[in-house]
């Protein structure tokens, strides 16, 4: 299949090295395809450089933002929360007609806002949008002509293409959106990783929980340990 | 052990009933004991009147908040999240040098917010507080005395105080507060419930994670089928 995958960090690193892995023609968008080769030193997040990444996964050479996901039959927004409603509505005649998979967190870190208590792993972020919207939302606001599901978002991102790493595999999977095909699509794609415990959470507006979760996330991930990974399972 | 239950509804009774079936000495604390037992009719949420449950429940009379939580070595709050902060803030004095367990989430129904798209369970509530505070801290700031630990609020009333009931009760509880003591106390008071997994997210400011997460609860809920019980696993 041809899927576009939009972003080089290190989310989008494992969805592009996996898809690769399956077979699928990835096609990789960037902003800027020749700045992001040109860089020879890990970014703030200390991801290494892409061209280190191309040389170990042939094939999964940068083109801009429009021309991958001109390419691709189904796309990945790996894109930054912060930019990603300005950066997909550029290219909406390149994902119209097709599914994007959000998995964006739209977390801001603003000084102004005085926190009562501070957090054990530093600077607390907010959301925004929250709690009566949420990056989904505006996203498929932004692209009426796309069908957007939110998903992945709520496990760590090395667990989202390889969910046996964790418990043999036995937690749960989130997928969101307004249009059925397109969560199954995404569910299908998730299949592929590995998953077997996807749920359906509906329409789009359960986007809002997935990424005000993203705060449990942070708390349960500093109380493990940093290094431990874990997955969170529905047990019903 | 004494311990005081503040509030009458659904979650309180929950608490009410274990506890004393665990043998604990009960103090139920309500705003207005003389016009709680005089109720005949459920109330809006479908609960029976209290003098239907003190029938099936001896030794669980009715008193003032003040005068339950002047009983209790332990104090569980269970008033709603909107009337919270005031009216603890009105017995700090019994509450000090206590620990105090909110398992309130601050839903308000807003019908002034535009919600892009609805919700299929109804009316979409919003949190306030939310994200840069929890109704958790702003209790822990009113009563700088008391030592409040936030649980139970990412769980199903019923299963908090019986966790075998799901999965045979292989699920995750969290708790998080400022004190350590207060947080074992809660721990404790956990484990002669039935669970095995309690997590220790430590400072109060993960109450923020934890009432966030009740968008995700209640997607999850509607999505699995009014009725069906689940629970949430962290799974390392």
């Amino acid at each position: 299949m041809k899927i576009a995958v939009l972003g080089t960090g290190g989310g989008a690193r494992a969805h592009i090295a996996k898809l690769a892995e399956l077979g699928h023609e990835v096609h990789v968008g960037t902003r800027a395809p020749k700045a992001t080769l040109a860089r020879t030193e890990p970014d703030m997040m200390g991801t290494p450089p892409y061209q280190q990444f191309l040389a170990e996964h042939p094939g999964t050479g940068l083109h801009t933002f429009g021309d991958a996901a001109a390419e691709g039959d189904l796309v990945i927004n790996g894109i930054d929360g912060h930019n990603a409603v300005a950066a997909l509505s550029a290219i909406a005649d390149q994902l119209a007609g097709k599914t994007l998979i959000d998995y964006a967190v739209p977390f801001v870190y603003n000084p102004d806002i005085e926190h009562p208590w501070p957090t054990p792993w530093g600077a607390m972020p907010v959301l925004d949008p929250c709690d009566s919207d949420s990056l989904g939302e505006q996203i498929q606001r932004a692209l009426p002509r796309t069908k957007v599901v939110k998903a992945f978002v709520t496990q760590e991102q090395a667990t989202v293409v390889d969910p046996k790493a964790i418990g043999g595999g036995d937690h749960t999977m989130f997928v969101a959106g307004e249009d059925a095909d397109a969560r199954q699509q995404a569910t299908d794609l998730l299949t592929s990783y590995g998953w077997n415990d996807v749920l359906d959470l509906g329409g789009i507006v359960a986007a809002r929980g997935m990424e005000m979760y993203a705060h449990m996330h942070s708390a349960i991930g500093f109380a493990l340990g940093f290094g431990t990974h874990f997955g969170v399972k529905v047990v019903r």
